[in-house]
């Protein structure tokens, strides 16, 4: 199989873009990675997305956004993992490219959650759970991490105040990216006095609804360096699951599917967890940052929590997360998300992100977690010499 | 890359479902399949469906199959492109297969549209259509192939009961399958009674609304047959796309996506359409026959009719088409569909078709078609020596 690069990224800023319709999110992103990386035209489109037949009644994303790019005949389909979308298909890209029968392909991640009402949201966000056996109780995504919150609070014996560095890292990062929602930094009291939403989990603790696109290009290796200045190689790309049903995990304070996607993530890069200069990981709630660095290997099992702690996640410290925000701040666009995470990371390791700049930013890594950890997906990339 | 091949089939009958759930459908058709196929557990699960979420409020089907098949922990994600997911899932299985990164991958095809209202179901069909351009005016799919239909009998002087035989043969092929929804023969005097739909689509011209699964599972080619008596190897795939809004085509009446994707499939496979034995291909509306019988080369702009009107596509024509039912009479659970071609290509390629069984079935090809033609993805298969 061949190896695999990214040599063009392009986003949309985050935030509720109520006069802008799914498509023309999706152009935005595609045109601004094209133009990155410096190429007309692709051979196929991937695109991540949850709901937009739910929330904007237009399933058939591929073919609108090819046929709205001005590219109609490209080969294009959609892919859905819940909030895991947009790395889920940028597994599918890879696996592409490192066939040999295609050679470059945009994934695109693209979600628009406003124009619909709150109730409405929160009832499509809840189609990532089981439906017969969670849903049918009337859970829904907060109510489920408020569940493993407490349960996290409960067995390792942390207050609520202990989560508070989670979301202030996240905003002191969210404040310098001008592609953020939220560009404003918070304090642990604001944390503290922030409305509750599903105790435990506070305003603060929970990543926006909101509407985004990002999209990288992707090309074999062996051609990177002769299109793109500045080419990133995936070192690895791990998908793995976990039950829906949270009820149904043998132990629900792990995320085995983050642990199983993890480990043939290192396998693959043949690295360790201690080499990673920088995590871009999912905290779509506080309590999911602490989980996926316990699954990731960084932190014993209800210890996640101390690297918030001691400051290990800033931007300064040992292992900096959410380097530009992460879903808390930058924001959640949910089919976006995954690949925000890898237009970040990949700024960094291009030693393009500005005030928040990561320091020998080598190796980076990103995690995307769907239905509360039934879907993960690992991706660890490099700079290319 | 990699050669692909198909080592085992599954299918669950096509029918109402009332009683049984979207996870039941899939399980019985991926437990066919892999007892088919002869392997206990699989390295990837690529799942095609389009409404889910919509009909049954249940999203990350991937995560879900995989638990409920008790293979939790495996990578698994969805795709969809309207009613040609199904294929869709299958071209992404391809690829990975032919990566080298992934040996068995499990492609099922689902769809579970009973339980909703029938004006419900026709609303979240048109979500394949464009949203914007199309849907807001109050278009529905029966209503777009009504417009193509009665544009090409303008526009080539045909009359209504000239479509008869794409029904007729269709349900003669039905009445011998087992797993078909309708298994009964109807008369070309049926045809013309049958209630106008949308005039000129009458309901024989139309495929069921009706639910179904169907599933298949690959490996690479130079260890198939080690593993299955009877492996079908994967000559050709090619998804392609076109317009979604029909007004935004050059010329109606040709599927641009379909001319696109059989000429991609005919190169990779080295063959011309008059090599091709049997055409599984995608009759939701009689007009569709017509038109993908010539977008694929097998007749004129306007005169695909005639392949019905002289017999070439029955049986014992030149080239049977639909040859276990098709959309039709075997029924058009829209994300499975894709698969149910598949499978039914194998039982040919296999000799295992019954009293439907073509006479040197060499070569069969299968055409899917999403949205009126906006994403349309062709296969050629197989059986290996």
């Amino acid at each position: 199989m061949r190896d695999v690069a990214i040599i063009g990224i392009g986003q949309t800023p985050v935030d509720e873009h109520w006069t802008t319709s799914i498509r023309h999110l999706a152009l935005e992103a595609a045109l601004n990675a094209l133009r990155d990386a410096n190429v007309e035209k692709v051979d196929a489109v991937y695109v991540g997305n949850m709901l937009s037949g739910e929330i904007t009644g237009q399933s058939h994303l591929g073919a609108l956004v090819v046929d709205f790019m001005g590219m109609s005949g490209t080969e294009a389909l959609k892919i859905e993992a819940a909030c895991a979308s947009g790395s889920a298909a940028l597994r599918v890209g890879y696996l592409a490219v490192a066939s040999g029968m295609v050679d470059l392909v945009l994934v695109l991640g693209v979600e628009k959650m406003t124009d619909t009402s709150g109730r409405q949201t929160t009832a499509m966000l809840a189609m990532a759970a089981d439906a017969d056996y969670e849903v049918s109780q009337g859970i829904s995504f907060v109510a489920l991490n408020a569940l493993l919150m407490q349960r996290y609070m409960h067995e390792f014996g942390w207050k609520r105040e202990d989560f508070a560095n989670f979301a202030v890292n996240a905003h002191a990062n969210g404040a310098n990216n001008p592609n953020a929602m939220f560009q404003s930094k918070i304090t642990p009291e604001a944390y503290a006095r922030a409305p509750m939403i599903a105790s435990p989990v506070g305003l603060l603790d929970a990543s926006p609804v909101c509407d985004g696109a990002a999209a990288v290009v992707l090309a074999p290796a062996e051609y990177a360096q002769a299109l793109s200045p500045a080419p990133v190689k995936i070192l690895a790309s791990a998908l793995a699951t976990a039950p829906l049903a949270i009820h149904d995990r043998k132990d629900p304070m792990i995320l085995e599917a983050a642990v199983l996607s993890a480990q043939r993530a290192y396998k693959q890069a043949d690295i360790k967890p201690e080499h990673v200069d920088f995590f871009e990981l999912h905290d779509a709630f506080t309590i999911m940052a602490a989980l996926s660095l316990e699954a990731s290997g960084f932190a014993e099992r209800g210890q996640g929590i101390r690297l918030a702690l001691d400051g290990t996640i800033t931007r300064q410290g040992r292992l900096p997360i959410c380097t530009m925000g992460g879903l808390k701040a930058r924001g959640h666009p949910v089919g976006a998300t995954g690949l925000y995470q890898i237009v970040e990371a990949i700024l960094q390791l291009r030693g393009l992100a500005g005030p928040n700049q990561v320091n020998n930013a080598h190796l980076g890594m990103t995690q995307n977690i769907g239905g509360s950890g039934a879907t993960v997906t690992t991706h660890i990339l490099t700079a290319m010499e």
